[in-house]
């Protein structure tokens, strides 16, 4: 396998994929041309007008966006490609489209037999085994909360550190994390803005300026620092 | 029907249902005895320490508290009960529960037909047609997400103003919402903490001392003032 799972697609400050464009070049070795999957629609904008902000921001590097909705066929859209970026958005809106049109095992079977992957936010989400700890609000009902399991714990994406004079009394994020961990028994790595994943054959390492929180299930949260192996998470 | 639907059981620097406790006591008119659906599990605290939790606030205006899950028949409870409280905590795992154990039609059919009803957060978010928009982690899978619809309108409890100042780039209330109007026709009320919803027979009102945002389908989001009518909304 050879990923990137990124925490979000764009940091504070800088445009759509500006932090991450030298890195994919490089990881991915000049790749000429990327199958968008844009199901998870940011704010509810088209497949069409989301596959042009991707194309925006890959032609700084010169690789050719094409979008998975263009195609006859989706699923062998994702057989032939050779790289292949889900973006992020609404993770409930993803996962059902993803079900519906059966493309979850495609999916699974090309990332796990080579093909190059690229996920932000949502698109990172769906490389646990479930999106169980996404952070969308569930505006549609998909057929089921599994996704690609290509890794063997959850992504929380967007991570965000309890702030210690809040005086909301909604749930925090850790509060969140650790009421999944009383029904499941995945671990989770909240994973900050500006922190990725890189998986490299049988490698997988925490990417980035920072530390990311791992979750488990009966013991308490710690700091993984950065450059940092995630096997056996 | 009548019904208290409150954002949050909880305000900050106050007691578990502090804030609400006087106006409980008069809108039901000094209830002898509640029953508590504890299913909800905040922090995933066990059904009988929930319930504990619950008794220990209501013994202050003279309502004894009794836990629904030490019912031989939770159903025969719900029709029995002159006076039921939903209480907060993880939407999913309170809908899964309730959908699980065939409740969500004896509870819809006791609330329209009279039984006094109190919901606070998770508790609230099942009024509305679904629980769309709720905020909470998906951390198990129901088998829907459809709810009582007592309310013909969804509720985002807890509701958060964008932050103006912000560097997080992961989506605002206001932009989930839209989503979820995107792919949905029910309109969304954004109840801010300490506000609730008083059903008293055919009217419903807005009570507490702040506005709540109003969200609604190809419209722009706008302020209702406390005191305001929700009829039609």
């Amino acid at each position: 396998m050879k990923c990137i799972i990124a925490s979000t697609s764009t940091i504070y400050g800088s445009g759509y994929l500006a932090y991450l464009l030298d890195e994919i070049n490089i990881f991915f070795n000049k790749p000429k041309e990327v199958l968008f999957i844009p199901y998870a629609r940011p704010g509810g904008i088209s497949h069409d007008t989301y596959t042009q902000k991707a194309q925006d921001a890959f032609e700084k590097i010169g690789t050719k966006v094409k979008g998975i909705h263009t195609y006859d066929s989706p699923e062998k859209a994702i057989q032939e490609a050779k790289f292949i970026f889900t973006g992020g958005g609404n993770t409930f809106l993803l996962v059902k489209k993803l079900h519906e049109l059966g493309l979850m095992l495609p999916l699974k079977k090309a990332v796990t037999n080579g093909t190059f992957y690229l996920g932000t936010s949502a698109g990172s989400n769906i490389c646990g085994p479930t999106i169980m700890t996404t952070n969308d609000m569930p505006i549609v009902y998909p057929p089921s909360f599994n996704s690609l399991g290509i890794l063997n714990f959850n992504i929380n994406p967007h991570y965000l550190d309890p702030l210690p004079n809040s005086t909301h009394k909604g749930e925090t994020r850790e509060t969140r994390i650790k009421e999944f961990l009383q029904q499941n028994k995945v671990s989770v790595l909240g994973l900050r803005e500006g922190s990725w994943i890189a998986v490299n054959g049988q490698e997988i390492y925490l990417r980035g300026e920072l530390s990311a929180r791992v979750f488990k299930a009966a013991s308490s949260p710690y700091e993984l620092s950065t450059n940092t192996s995630l096997i056996g998470l």
